[in-house]
């Protein structure tokens, strides 16, 4: 199977995206650093050293799955961890966040589990929950179905903003291990779970609920909701070891989509796929869903969630910082129309 | 009609919201201003003298409008003026704005009509267009059908924010017109709609696109699909040339969900209905919608978008600033268990 059989295909984005980056490109202020493409947008305030971090997820049909297993709070975590890590991309800490809540008919309890975890999300992660807005509209959702979508503001010093420009061939490339699919691909996921449900005659409901040996007696519905994992911890650990060049933020598109908007165009990474072991979740998905390898890396983190560069001289600091980290590749000129991503 | 029978419950969004307001108080860092419930959240960065402001918006089912009629561009534009006019209700300039756009199956052209629409409308405000998140969620909308969530960050000094606060026994109401329903109240007037249709054996569409003498001609689906107005030129204007105490965009709730927000616990306000003529859209909707006046007041803007509250001696300045300003009441003081506006 593949993503976009699943109904998801990211080159729609892209062309969708290149029909107004002219007119997205006209509205640049003075204060904006950088371009489009970025894990963040960055925004110098007059008057202070601070740039801000801005930058909006969702968590996609992830929320389809919560509301199956009726498990609605860790989609309100996902959302806060997935924008916080992104903000750490571009060398942020987290400062504020807002929230869109959407439904066809607004469920005082579902909202409440949903935007109460997300609250206690942004305490724990040390950001104010500065607002949001709850939509009720008739009529666009499914009964029981809602979107959700949030925002987020960090701050950096100017000196600290994480640029690829930073990054030289010859870096270590570290990998943090991520808590499962973290908020991506899923559509794709539950392709899998109905192909394998029909086939099994059951309802999805039992493929998920069921104990899975290879799992170590987990079940499906478990692993695909675990929470997205934040790295703000683990990132500022990090720093205060080692000089971090640049950090990836694996997320919609897997590898390929997101390890070379965290390298200068001329350089690639040279990745060792034996270097960590592929968690059994990714490996039952491949396996029943007949998922290519390549596919599987262009949609899924595949178990690393987080691909720091720092200068191969810190390797040693780094990966004393960060019990759980991997040394996974290294920065490597890239190679004229290949892929930025070398598979070793 | 009413609007809870059109499917929207403004009771239910404040039980939800009432369920986790401790849980998100408790996420308040110092650098956090006020409290939940104004029309932006206030952040002070540490070493400036600039608040951010942030605000999230939708745009409700105007979106269903827009793709009937095959009219995107509009709804690009409503949601950042819709943002902007938030942040302008607490005393801010628009910085940066980001989007949110999700969608069943992506359509490259409808995507570029409504975000190019929003960029154009960001760059005619002075305001970037930072980032945003386009979101393909197989099963989870209808064909054709997408949801839109707006974000924005605008910035104030400290002593040019807009604290209710402010505001004084015997202050003068300023009342600018809207362009139409704005962005709020869709889903009662197209339930109005749906009637009408009903009972005149024809197609909504029909109905929308038929010229009407009592809107000089023009059709319904123009007058419904007018562009949320942006006040950010008046506004300037007005606080070169008077003492702005409050402001109050009407949205969501109409007057007594909004114009509260804008005055102290202890004042209400008094407005005379009479100062403004409600334009023949508003009244097209409450005959065929047999809508008691009082629910059109609650639900709608009924003519006027935004209310300024400025010193009563400030209001001949005030007038001559803005050209299509009314003077629409006054500030007076609260009467205990009645609604704080008061209509005479």
């Amino acid at each position: 199977m593949k993503y976009r059989e699943a109904g998801v295909d990211i080159s729609r984005a892209e062309d969708a995206l290149a029909r107004i980056r002219d007119r997205v490109r006209a509205t640049k202020r003075p204060e904006v650093i950088g371009d489009i493409g970025a894990f963040g947008g960055l925004f110098r305030l007059t008057g202070t050293d601070t740039v801000l971090v801005a930058t909006t997820d969702g968590v996609g049909t992830k929320l389809e799955l919560a509301r199956l297993l009726d498990r609605h709070e860790g989609v309100g975590t996902d959302l806060v961890h997935h924008c916080v890590n992104d903000a750490l991309a571009m060398g942020a800490e987290p400062l504020f966040f807002l929230d869109y809540f959407s439904t066809a008919t607004l469920d005082p309890e579902v909202f409440a589990r949903v935007v109460g975890a997300m609250a206690d999300a942004c305490r724990a992660q040390g950001c104010a929950l500065l607002g949001g807005e709850t939509a009720e509209m008739p009529g666009m959702y499914a009964p029981g179905a809602y979107d959700l979508a949030g925002f987020l503001v960090g701050g950096v010093a100017r000196d600290r903003i994480l640029d690829p420009a930073a990054v030289r061939e010859g870096d270590v490339l570290i990998g943090l291990p991520s808590s499962g699919l973290h908020t991506n691909g899923y559509s794709l996921a539950r392709a899998i779970v109905a192909k394998r449900a029909h086939a099994d005659e059951r309802e999805e409901r039992a493929v998920l609920d069921a104990p899975r040996p290879e799992l170590r007696g987990g079940t499906l519905g478990d692993a695909l909701l675990a929470t997205h994992r934040c790295y703000l911890a683990e990132v500022r650990s990090l720093r205060a070891a080692a000089t971090v060049r640049s950090i990836a933020h694996l997320t919609g598109g897997g590898w390929e989509g997101n390890l070379p908007r965290a390298l200068p165009i001329a350089l690639g990474a040279v990745v060792d796929r034996d270097s960590w072991i592929v968690p059994p979740l990714f490996r039952m998905l491949v396996e029943w869903g007949g998922v290519a390898e390549n596919e599987a890396f262009d949609t899924w983190n595949m178990g690393i969630g987080l691909v720091v560069a720092i200068a191969a001289t810190d390797e040693r600091a780094a990966l004393r910082a960060l019990p759980d980290a991997i040394r996974i590749g290294m920065v490597e000129r890239a190679r004229p129309d290949m892929p930025r991503v070398r598979w070793a």
